[in-house]
């Protein structure tokens, strides 16, 4: 199998080899990697001052790296997670199976614990799983082998799924004008292309004239540090603007679709998505633009009926009330602080996926992807 | 004419000395003060962190010091340009009127061009230019006094109007629960007292157990840095959020009511309001919470027919790309940074004023108000 993977712009080149497989992938921007030496993260907390690299070497230092979202996005804890479960693994000293299962048993639930709502996480530490599952007749070196190139190939499938993504949703876009995005569903949100980002990018390579608006974000600034920065690497044009000024661009008319990515996509419709995302649907609702979510169909979740089953995550409240050292609220003053939110299915004009792009009622459509999904490949 | 004026808590005492009047005001936050060595500016830029309080000596330093935003918030604009204005003839050293007049036309242009938006900014300025031109008979050195007491008269009437719009507004709130606001349209933003949080603090003292959901209002952090600081510093409960959260908490059905301030309100009822307040209007609409602008009637503009007309101010784009020395947004991107946006009439619920509250049709009612306080008092 060979998959060239391009993103547009004026680009670095990278190879990713693979067991049976073989991907020239030009990634302009790489989000993680696999290498001999560890997990390699670029660090998005420091984006876009600087473009910083940390190398992971045990799978306590990927779970890290998780939680305090050095690495974030769905797609990209997803990957981040398999890999940081090969890497344990792999660090494992068991010489028995017994004891490599315990060892997997400790960091499938140390990587489970890292954060709630995105059900990619939980989704590829199942597929991790079903792989060792699968191979507990074989030797320990190849059960290690094999749980490696499992989570590589799970990296080169996320970004062929973008691709595929951004494809089925290109022809979504309007041909010019302004699409607005919340947080960061890009590049760096996944292995490579991006969800929502992976749209624009397919779109604007198909020849339409984009001008992106990225809300900053609050309070961790996804918009204004990651869209921004990928995008202006790409040479998209970018405006970025504060969560709140997206009302007023839409009331002027510069707003003709709205993209999105989904941490969880209930078996309903209702899409967990970061913070902000329910307040822009409504205002899309109320301004009549459509209101795409793009997300692998990993993303989907049938064993959840329905948004409000969904855990939101609570974090810590100095993502609010510092930035950069200063101080932005008195101390005393209590402050929220929900990583999400949700969106109920009735503000969801469609959901694109790397299969196909699902319509309301998004009960049976959501689940004849899934399907698709799961029914063996040719 | 004795007025006693009160804010709620552990306060400091000061006390106002005018000529045919006095105030003894209860202030625990002094915004803005004539005193004999200039108009004294509470510092708002160094807010939360600092109380540090800088002194104007000359007009351009209190132009100025509305223009950075030292001192924010249309009625406290309004009074401060007065100030400025008065402080700014006091220190002319023209010896006959046409040369004093000279003088006044060249303070009241630099005023006006501080900031486009707030309309008592304007209206203050009128009132000082037809209070001079009222007293053209009389010598220099009484035309500079009586323009000094005229800006401090205005200073009283606004702390007077927060307190009578509090008391008509304060039964509009719910008896408990959480009220949003969004921006400051608190003491910090007048004289003292408030317009939106005038609302809050007079129906906290009659009783009702509210608690106050602050927007940190991107991207100059009223809410956060503002807001919260003069809502503890009252002892009302408050929980900051950012601006985009306030959806998901209407959505969770914690927000009873909302009420904020105005910069201008049009003849037709459309509020121009800090950026961010259409958005919230919208939600609040979409969830049937009642949303309440808060204002003197002095924010009432009748030249203004409705809120297309509004200038709205575009500031600097470091307020977005920045903050506190820290880069948010690459070098490159381009951000909008617009301060201000219109919600039309049809999403306002009632417009408090310290005359009474108007509802729709809101042609009339405003109309009303504006001519209620035209009348010669009794």
């Amino acid at each position: 199998m060979r998959t060239t993977v391009f993103l547009p712009g004026d680009l670095d080149v990278c190879s990713i080899a693979m067991a049976g497989s073989f991907c020239e992938a030009r990634l302009v921007i790489q989000t993680l990697e696999w290498t001999e030496s560890g997990v390699r993260l670029l660090d998005q907390t420091k984006l876009p001052v600087e473009e910083s690299y940390v190398t992971c070497k045990s799978y306590q230092e990927v779970a890290e790296g998780i939680r305090n979202m050095v690495v974030r996005g769905a797609p990209a804890i997803g990957v981040a997670a398999a890999m940081g479960i090969a890497l344990g693994l792999k660090n494992s000293s068991a010489a028995r199976l017994a004891d490599l299962a315990r060892d997997f048993d400790q960091i499938c639930e140390a990587m489970g614990k890292t954060r709630p709502t995105a059900v990619n996480l939980f989704w590829a530490i199942r597929r991790m799983r079903e792989k060792f599952d699968e191979l507990r007749s074989n030797s320990l070196p190849d059960i290690k082998h094999a749980l490696v190139e499992e989570a590589q190939r799970m990296y080169t499938e996320d970004i062929a799924a973008n691709q595929a993504l951004g494809r089925q949703g290109a022809t979504l876009m309007p041909a010019r004008g302004g699409v607005l995005t919340h947080c960061n569903a890009g590049a760096l949100a996944t292995c490579g292309y991006g969800t929502a980002l992976g749209v624009i990018r397919a779109a604007v390579a198909q020849g339409k004239a984009l001008h992106v608006y990225a809300d900053e974000t609050r309070p961790f600034l996804q918009g204004s540090r990651l869209t921004a920065w990928e995008l202006m690497k790409d040479g998209i044009p970018t405006t970025v603007i504060s969560d709140n000024m997206a009302g007023a661009l839409m009331h002027q008319g510069k707003i003709g679709a709205i993209v999105v990515g989904a941490d969880r996509i209930a078996a309903n419709g209702d899409v967990a998505n970061k913070i902000g995302t329910y307040t822009v649907a409504v205002l899309a609702h109320e301004h009549r633009i459509p209101f795409y979510v793009a997300a692998p169909v990993s993303t989907i979740d049938l064993e959840t009926p329905e948004g409000s089953s969904i855990p939101i995550e609570q974090r810590n409240a100095r993502e609010v009330t510092h930035l950069g050292g200063q101080q932005l609220v008195p101390d005393g003053v209590a402050v929220e602080n929900l990583a999400f939110d949700v969106t109920p299915a009735a503000y969801v004009t469609a959901i694109i996926t790397e299969l196909g792009v699902a319509h309301a009622p998004y009960g049976p459509s959501l689940r004849s992807l899934a399907e698709a999904r799961a029914a063996p490949q040719p």
